[in-house]
């Protein structure tokens, strides 16, 4: 018995009819045996089972996010090319014969440099070079300045700088604007400084080891910089240029399905899951500042030049964000319990919220196909104006009004609706102008005059793409929605033709 | 004249009065030569004055940035102390005959890893430390393996499995789980692992270089672990428990101030600053996540234990967000534009919106303050009922109220205000429960039952504070504003007895 329990698992459950085998016939101890066997056996399956599960899962979702985003194969990929090459370093005897341990440098720039996006890239090796530079130059001054003060005092005044421009440096990484560009920079002067400063005593030893350590980072660093520019580059710039044409039209998307629950009354779960991505304009801050940081690093590429105002996209985000805030307050309202027997000033001001929402959010669409065509906004401004006169008529429909008869309870949510949609067709107003100061800025192409300003073709342009909804990760359907006649991809919102113009929201 | 012209400084400012001088009579060129030298000494002047004004500016900055949080300084000489520390591996004689060039892994280790709080340098240390043993045992294992390939054989089967493994963990880096908490350490491992796979050839060189590596990255682990614990620490956690508190006060700051508002109808500027302070829980989240994430792993310290419910903070931290987005929205309504001659209803709507109002923001500051005593919340009850009384009075009031004679726009932003302010009830009815939940999961001790469930005298606990206003940055007043007979700092959001209980807002 004893012997059998040996062998058992050792995280084998803990059962009470185990100890009551334990306290059995001895007659019975071989069947006993056997069914301590089969049910280590069923354990041991369960667990390899739930192992299996796990592991599935775990691969369904990484290949989901290289789906997502294929980018970041690439990335991965381009990772092992440029530390593969840099390992030609060493393998390579003529080169490892010349720069020696030093080559480890070489690894250890691009293991830490390499980022995704170009503009981090160029940030980082940039920050460690002249750093790198720099913190050597002191560290020899240091140096050089400690000698004067023979054998004993020597490590005393080392010891003392390291402490002073360590703390000073450490305190400089609190200062916003440093921490934004800097901070890797002076992580790695830090660093070098007192490697420099600390490991040895004669000077023309450092000299060689400095020479060497700062031509191997150089060459990890231009393997790293040439790989993220050459080979399929992502541009942190072009990113931020996407995300904020993007953001303003998942608020558009929003705007466009509210003015669609208004007049049909009803909507599927699958559109109200579609209409929440705005959610994601609200949390967007970090994600836009880092990204116009690291722009700021790019040098021009494609239909972007050097000195691209990155900055008003940050201002025209910013704008967005306001307008998503409002449109969460929005949320909060369930139109359609309140519209049975509609009185006459209910009716009013539905009406003008409809065309409130439907202008801004056309405006918007047009705005975002501005951004991203580089083209033109001006063909947001009549949208715009439809949006504020839809306000002008409501204020005078409203001073009209009778209100003789009237259920004051259920005016309150139509008209807190109404309020609402004024702050956010004035919020889109203001975007409309800073997405015109953009254009000026960045000297987008104007637009052949002969088109209409109203442009409706140019609403139903891009591609078809698959919609993979949040939440969908097991199954692998495409769902594709239907928007006013735009297939609408809730995750890159794609503006896409369709091939028919429904008008109601929701064909999955 | 050509020889005047050498002198001068070559970033002196073209000017066409010098041209005229050039071709001058020669009897006036040492006038001239007066003229220009006494030009560049304002010039010099000029910029000297420039460089001083900036550096005054700078310093001024820098002094304030160490005023406003006083760790920071702190935090500056730790850095210092840990680094000076790990040099006596090099400047004490016996020690660097142990550990040679090694040491410099300690001095690296403790410039990457030292962070600011205990939470984050905990898991950056573990990562690394985790990260190098792993990446070690498993280069070695493939030097081994690329050995029984023979010479030509190997450098092409360490250099595939170089590319493979880096590219495989660059990959994992984009899985969220693995970004948020083990991000350092893949990126550790994968340095590891190239720099032992490719370093060398011979085993016994890799095992003792393993091995000096291994033990100098452990003391200088250590050392950053003890300095960050044991010399005046900072606990992540403790931020973010401080963090929740004071984002709920924010919130409850505006909600009294808006109370006020609607009563006295005019309000200062310098209030109107104070009241903003809800915008920065708007954008709060990601410091909220990556706190909670530093949190779990440190270990228990103070009044928090080991496993302290960081989760539940991050969900009460969610919910005051979303209460936020409702005060941005309630933000863009000026509703003393409309309050000339207020008719019954709008007296009825702004009686029962200043109520909402009021007790809310008790019932917030109830529960910041049971947060921050770490005590039972339930003297916030009485207020959320307060508050959900406020809405069915308005209901009953509004069925009952007539019509006539009415102006429907000027009732518009008021009801808008009354709805807004009715989901901000229900937000911080939501937020008191899962406060509930808080002080059940991390046993928040209950208060003495004989003092009553109101606890006025709690509400004016804390310490004097002064303030310093955002973009006061040149001036060093200390402003104090006496909010309902509190002192309220807008930074730090710190409730403080104040010497007289004067009801109006704005005593600066």
């Amino acid at each position: 018995m004893a012997a059998t329990n040996k062998w058992m698992p050792t995280s084998f459950n803990f059962h009470p009819t185990r100890l009551a085998m334990e306290i059995d016939e001895p007659a019975a101890t071989q069947k006993n045996a056997q069914l301590l066997l089969a049910r280590g056996w069923g354990w041991l399956k369960g667990l390899l089972g739930k192992c299996m599960n796990k592991a599935v899962k775990v691969a369904k979702s990484t290949k989901k996010l290289g789906q997502d985003d294929p980018r970041r194969v690439i990335h991965s990929l381009k990772v092992g090319l440029a530390l593969t090459l840099v390992s030609l370093l060493y393998y390579w005897r003529p080169l490892y014969d010349g720069f020696g341990v030093s080559g480890m440098w070489a690894v250890l720039t691009v293991v830490v440099v390499f980022e995704f996006t170009v503009g981090a890239t160029l940030s980082k090796t940039l920050n460690r070079g002249f750093a790198t530079f720099f913190a050597g130059a002191l560290g020899l001054g240091a140096q050089h300045l400690a000698c004067l003060f023979g054998d004993r005092g020597q490590p005393i005044v080392l010891g003392t700088l390291v402490f002073l421009l360590t703390a000073a440096s450490s305190f400089t990484r609190f200062i916003p604007r440093i921490k934004a560009r800097y901070d890797y920079g002076v992580l790695i002067f830090i660093l070098t400084f007192s490697l420099v400063t600390v490991s040895g005593y004669r000077i023309e030893e450092i000299l060689q080891l400095a020479h060497q350590r700062f031509s191997t980072i150089l060459i990890g660093g231009a393997t790293c910089i040439l790989v993220s520019i050459f080979v399929c580059p992502v541009w942190a710039g072009e990113d931020l240029h996407k995300l904020i044409a993007s953001n303003l039209e998942k608020l558009a998307n929003y705007l466009e399905g509210f003015g669609g629950e208004n007049i049909e009354g009803v909507v599927s779960d699958d559109d109200k899951k579609l209409l929440q991505g705005y959610k994601s304009v609200l949390n967007s801050k970090s994600t836009e500042e880092s990204s116009a940081n690291f722009a700021r690093w790019e040098p021009g590429h494609g239909r972007f030049q050097f000195r691209h105002p990155w900055k008003q996209y940050l201002k025209i985000g910013g704008l967005a964000r306001k307008c998503a805030y409002h449109i969460e307050a929005l949320n909060g309202y369930d139109i359609n319990s309140h519209i049975q027997e509609p009185s006459e000033i209910q009716n009013k001001i539905r009406e003008s919220s409809k065309k409130m929402s439907s202008e801004s959010s056309k405006a918007l669409k047009e705005l975002a196909l501005a951004i991203k065509t580089m083209a033109d906004p001006s063909a947001a401004n009549p949208h715009v104006e439809n949006s504020k006169t839809a306000i002008n008529d409501l204020k005078t429909a409203l001073k009209a009004a009778t209100l003789e008869n009237v259920d004051v309870l259920a005016i309150i949510p139509i008209a807190s609706v109404a309020s609402i949609l004024i702050e956010i067709t004035r919020c889109v107003e203001k975007i409309s102008e800073s997405v015109h100061e953009l254009a000026d800025l960045a000297h987008f192409k104007s637009v052949d005059p002969s088109v209409s300003p109203e442009k409706p073709l140019l609403l139903h342009r891009g591609t078809v793409k698959p919609v993979l909804l949040e939440g969908d990760s097991d199954s692998d359907d495409h769902v594709v929605i239907t928007v006013h006649g735009n297939y609408v991809d809730s995750r890159e919102n794609e503006v896409t033709q369709a091939p028919n113009t429904a008008k109601r929201l929701g064909q999955v």
